[in-house]
């Protein structure tokens, strides 16, 4: 299924893209990125062990990298293989305890300009719809040919 | 040498309490509480392949847990072997990108009250000055005898 | 029109407590409650020359005060007449200048617990739908008898 | 007493300036700027009938208000008669309730590159040392010769 033609990515193509310069993000089978679309993205992270607290729950920091992860894969969906844009400020409230499983964000971009993007992202455990966490987070996307650097 | 009266733990008495109740962050060597004192605390990140990023940075999702880190164990060492405090919000500005090698927060508590701590959190390289981010968190006490809930 | 069952006031109601306990922000006609519902509240901030900036724009404390009422409204709608709620955080997105005139606050609360609440709000130009601004914010809920510290 | 040779303004030059570009708030008395330094500001806020609360605290909005009016001002002080500075983000704690009075805003800036300044602020009521709010904001700084827009 082609993506929508404003897109700069096919999912596939995403993946592929993401694989090849985050392999040690991408490539472990923790995240999978299930759908990108107009200024949105749903990313899961699988359940990992590594990610689990006492008591079975999904541990903060693992929260943090799902919403900040699924905001950038939104970002590049829209603007394409661009010089790396860098998260400058995340924000993140924790609402409800997550059972141990898979965790899904749904990420959705309030703002893309040229030089800052902003969106916001909601976490919920599959199958779930009560989210168990929040996040709102702002990237700068250096100019083309500049390098990644935060100026 | 004894820690400041005030203090609910000594050092050695927190690291092992946190070993206790944390075994997969303290037992790792990744995190090391190198001081508390009165609403403060110091932790170190020791610089470790799985917090680097390409070009040799390390992660902001490892940046997010040792600001976090670092709050809780100033909150801990305030309020001794109560029931858990939550992180309930954390704010985390990105403001350089740092070198590979360890990372040291420090926390500063704003307020401690019955219910709520807020701190803010400092992170540098170890040697440097220059601030490579800055955090601020808020943290739910629960009543003692309740659960840890958020509620 | 009757609110839904499960709200504590109606619309005329919520307006005429609020006008009583804050006459200072509800009787002089800059803030109007447009809805209420569940977990939910819409607030208009009427165009008014001390909310202007240079170029006409609407200053940032004008909108911050919008976000933060209209998450506060969203409450009262759902606790009732309890003990003041105050607000312990707010974080705040500046997206996109305003023009001068009305701005409309749409607030959605993501968690009401017993002790915390937390809510997002997207501000817009009435009849616009692109945000100008998105603001989350954390409340606290005192206990019922207690008086509305931040405790 | 002239500025240290870093600034771009003595305190003075810098009142003149703030009072060209933004009479609404800076003739009218409410905001004084008390100090500025290498990188950071001091800012006072006069009590006055309209930021006050039931019980005469003082209100969230004229608090953020003071955070991101001395941000803004430690900003200025550095670069200058520059295009203006926008505020992307502020994420402010409100920590105690101050008593009626005058709120004392001290600034300090975390970062200062190119295009974006990040500082954080702690607010205290004038004559205490305890923290009544504690903010971080992020400021976009535009490129010379572009106008004011957060692009």
């Amino acid at each position: 299924m082609p993506s929508p033609p404003q897109l700069a990515f096919t999912l596939d193509g995403l993946r592929a893209y993401l694989a090849e310069i985050f392999p040690q993000i991408w490539r472990s089978g923790g995240h999978e990125i299930e759908a990108i679309g107009p200024m949105s993205a749903r990313v899961r992270l699988r359940r990992h062990d590594d990610h689990l607290r006492p008591g079975g729950t999904i541990s903060g920091p693992a929260m943090f990298a799902l919403a900040d992860v699924a905001l950038y894969v939104a970002i590049l969906a829209q603007i394409g293989r661009v010089p790396l844009a860098v998260t400058t400020n995340l924000n993140i409230n924790f609402l409800r305890k997550p059972p141990p499983g898979d965790i899904v964000g749904e990420a959705r971009l309030l703002k893309l300009g040229k030089r800052l993007a902003v969106g916001e992202v909601g976490l919920h455990s599959a199958g779930e719809t009560a989210l168990v966490a929040h996040a709102t987070g702002a990237y700068s996307i250096p100019d083309r040919g500049s390098g990644n650097e935060v100026s």
